[in-house]
């Protein structure tokens, strides 16, 4: 089964993107540990209008459904924001991202930030630092270049987080 | 000159689409009235999920500017909502109309409920039914059927109004 994990944002969207053995609705293999196909980041330009930046995302979340053929799309759920200001554009975001799984007709999981911290650190209070962290201690990450552009955003591992939270789900959650 | 007027919705998006004799960025004849094309609401199923109801709103709208190839969208801006739980849904669906537009490469005008009120009614304060009386009063809608389906819902007039606030705006905004 692959999963692409999404952490929404109208400037940054995180992705990353995993590959396990598990078949989609059974229980996995506890002590598998799953691969990591990719991850990184799609950056739009604060320059360009939001119809244009939804566009890149949309195209660019397409792109990779192409390519990669996820069984499942793993999002933040987004209920809780300090503010509006935040709310409207991460939301806007997400939309075209839910847009791009419907029309590829890919299951949809969402968790909470409070999920994710609880299944992939087992703390709900955890920050969001350790959750990137056991994210990389959980997925081998040796193998990537980690300089290379636009990997080494956090909101790159935010989005491991997240897949890995729809990996590790039938256990905790 | 074409305008639709979009508000969104994740369980119905009322839009309007008007014709006027005024070409892009040339102030218009102030005695023009302008010419509804049609008018009605999107309506989705709460029991389809996000991701399916984001994809009917999107085709929908992609349908109507391929069949009027309007110059101009014209959308309510979303700066407030009494509450998170709505902003989120609405931020969605206004995201995919956002990506039609963007794909149709279309202008966007945004406008706030506020500007809304000012240039149809002329009163910041005006009730939400004053804007659509006045929006009835300024276009002809009698050659439209209401009762026909989806055609009474307050939401197609108030997509009616924010393109008229697109048609009007260059005396009073």
């Amino acid at each position: 089964m692959i999963i692409i994990g999404i952490d929404p944002g109208i400037a940054i969207t995180g992705y990353g993107i995993i590959s396990t053995k598990k078949a989609k609705h059974l229980r996995q293999d506890r002590n598998e540990k799953p691969k990591v196909i990719d991850f990184g980041c799609i950056i739009t330009n604060k320059s360009d209008s939001m119809g244009e930046r939804l566009k890149i995302i949309h195209q660019q979340v397409n792109i990779l459904i192409e390519k990669h053929k996820p069984d499942v799309v793993s999002i933040e759920s987004l209920y809780f924001f300090k503010n509006l200001k935040t709310a409207i554009p991460v939301s806007q975001a997400k939309g075209v991202i839910l847009l791009s799984a419907a029309k590829s007709n890919i299951s949809i999981c969402e968790f909470t930030p409070l999920q994710v911290k609880m299944t992939v650190v087992g703390f709900g209070k955890a920050e969001k630092r350790q959750v990137q962290e056991m994210t990389k201690q959980l997925l081998d990450l040796s193998s990537f270049n980690l300089k290379e552009k636009n990997r080494k955003k956090d909101d790159a591992f935010d989005a491991l987080g997240i897949a890995l939270c729809a990996f590790l789900k039938d256990f905790t959650l």
